[in-house]
């Protein structure tokens, strides 16, 4: 790796595995796999799934969609409830012949819809099973039956129930959040049991990472749609969805400064590479990344006791332990594993993997 | 405008206003004005500085040098500590004759500068004054002393101190950004009054937004160079840098959900849009933007019962009051004011103005 500047680096390798352990952990529950690519954001890494045999994606935005269709996907479920503003890129989607899934949680913008659209597009009802974000609240069966009536009036396909536990990514442990996991199953299997008889065929689709990496078996849902897996993270660490072997990015940064009294070293890379997402350390500190040392075929472990304390727009401060302090010099590289690698994925033009290959990637 | 995403809105006139008037402040205290331009990152606001006489730059990174050195601009401070592995990139902006000033902070990396520099370069010693990221302690002579005889020995020119006072961003009164301004001012004079002997034209320069705008004048120091202002934003509105009206962009964003029972707005626009960055909000809570009702010839007050609660990649969840919550449709775009510009803009690939032009931007 040749690296002069900010760079995120991407181990394919890992990234790979993370992919067919996913993909195994689907199979093996009988579920179906419609991955989220909007951590990666990019038709490269995106044709190491299709080389696995997925061939259903879900995305963030119709731009996403727009972008990942013109590489082949045919069959994609734009997971953000629906910016009714973008309508007339839908219809440039369907035009091609492509199968888009919306989403949707508000009965009044189905007619617009409808009117818009001249082509079949199927609908799924967002779910609030918890997060508390967008979604009609899963116990509200009367407006749930009012938007599927709504949807089967306009003439559009009511796909089924589709939710995103993200308070997992809030969760203190293992345990909770596997509660969580477990509520919204059962949460979500009860409007399938409500509504299977008028749609035989509805689909029960859940997202997030935490709840689906830790979970033992799948069993109960139909469709899968975690993201953040492809490179895991800081987060999911700390959250116990991976190891720290599983995590295939790290941000290369340059060693710009070190200052002998504080015990830190600055790196060049900061807030425009890694984002300011933070996770707590210890009592009343941040850690907005923590500090790997890089080797040929990838990188070390985590330094423990060095994480960045404080992260502004091109600078991180990375408070050193006295083993990693005294190991880098100004001039080198030094690695920073994300706290949230889909934000820092997103800031990222490129990914470099260890074989030196760039990698392109769109960004929001 | 017409806008059916997350968009960038510029209102020009504001910021050529923010423009003017720090250039006259700059004027009334007979200090040289070097504004950073890695707040606008924009070829064409460069331009509208140049318009009012404007003829030289600060910029993060070697990159951003050469993205506006390839514009015209031929004098420019790189004001992070440099980077040594970019040297063979700087070497290609001096040889198109460009005046390019560098900041360094290690005796140790200066013989390699001028082992790869076959031109003239100038070099700022970084002084820490307080804010304890970078920079050679402003009280350790010693070790400037060495730096300066180190410069010198080399061959290359020693133009003086930089300094930025960051930690006036954690100040918690106007009073408090004063004292900062003071302190550094003070600071930096101590060490012009020891090093103007051995060289006449040596220049004390200062950065940050808040005590250039807080300080009723800037005498003392030769050089400013503020970026912030160019737009300002919400952290500085509680800062007390700017007033409401100075606040040059805001996020356009539709409206995709509303909550009835926890009175929430949900848009299409998030962490990838607005960054993370965020101020308290009362106790306990945070707030990452705050939202305004755009008008077609910009936008209105601030709802100040109404912010940002939560900012996932693609969402924000509006905690509205009743008057705002009531305000807004599905389908309806609202603004968001960025808590800190830098990183929204750095996010945006462009700026939308209100006469619906679209002004094009680099991006770190």
């Amino acid at each position: 790796m040749y690296i002069i500047e900010p760079t995120l680096i991407l181990d394919s390798a890992k990234c790979r595995k993370n992919i067919r352990s996913m993909l195994k952990k689907a199979a093996e529950s009988e579920v179906s796999f419609r991955p989220h690519f909007k951590t990666h954001n990019s038709r490269e890494i995106g044709r190491w799934f299709r080389e696995e045999g997925v061939d259903k994606i879900t995305v963030s935005s119709v731009k996403m969609a727009g972008y990942f269709a013109d590489d082949g996907w045919n069959d994609i479920t734009i997971a953000l409830t629906f910016n009714i503003l973008e309508i007339e890129k839908v219809k440039e989607l369907l035009k091609t012949g492509k199968k888009i899934n919306l989403t949707i949680d508000s009965p009044e913008i189905v007619e617009t819809i409808k009117k818009n659209l001249n082509f079949e597009v199927s609908v799924f009802i967002k779910v609030d099973t918890g997060y508390n974000r967008t979604g009609i609240l899963s116990d509200d069966i009367k407006k749930i039956e009012q938007t599927i009536s709504v949807i089967k009036k306009n003439g559009l396909k009511f796909a089924g129930f589709l939710t995103h536990s993200g308070h997992s990514y809030r969760a203190e442990s293992k345990e909770d959040i596997l509660d969580i996991y477990n509520d919204t199953v059962k949460k979500m299997d009860e409007l399938k049991q409500i509504f299977i008889a008028g749609d035989p065929d509805l689909v029960i689709s859940i997202g997030d990472t935490p709840t689906i990496s830790i979970a033992g078996s799948l069993t109960g849902v139909d469709e899968i749609r975690p993201g953040n897996f492809v490179f895991y993270d800081l987060m999911q660490l700390a959250l116990g969805s991976c190891v720290f072997d599983q995590i295939a990015v790290v941000f290369g940064t340059p060693v710009i400064s070190k200052s002998f009294s504080r015990k830190e070293v600055v790196v060049y890379g900061g807030a425009v590479h890694l984002s300011k997402e933070f996770l707590p350390y210890g009592t009343g500190r941040r850690n907005y990344g923590q500090p790997v040392l890089l080797k040929p075929d990838g990188w070390g472990k985590l330094s423990e006791g060095s994480y960045i304390s404080s992260a502004s727009q091109e600078h991180s401060v990375i408070h050193a332990d006295d083993k990693f302090f005294h190991s880098v010099s100004i001039g080198d590289v030094v690695g920073i594993v994300p706290v949230h690698s889909c934000l820092a994925a997103n800031l990222a033009g490129s990914y470099l993997t260890l074989e030196g290959v760039r990698i392109p990637k769109n960004r929001s």
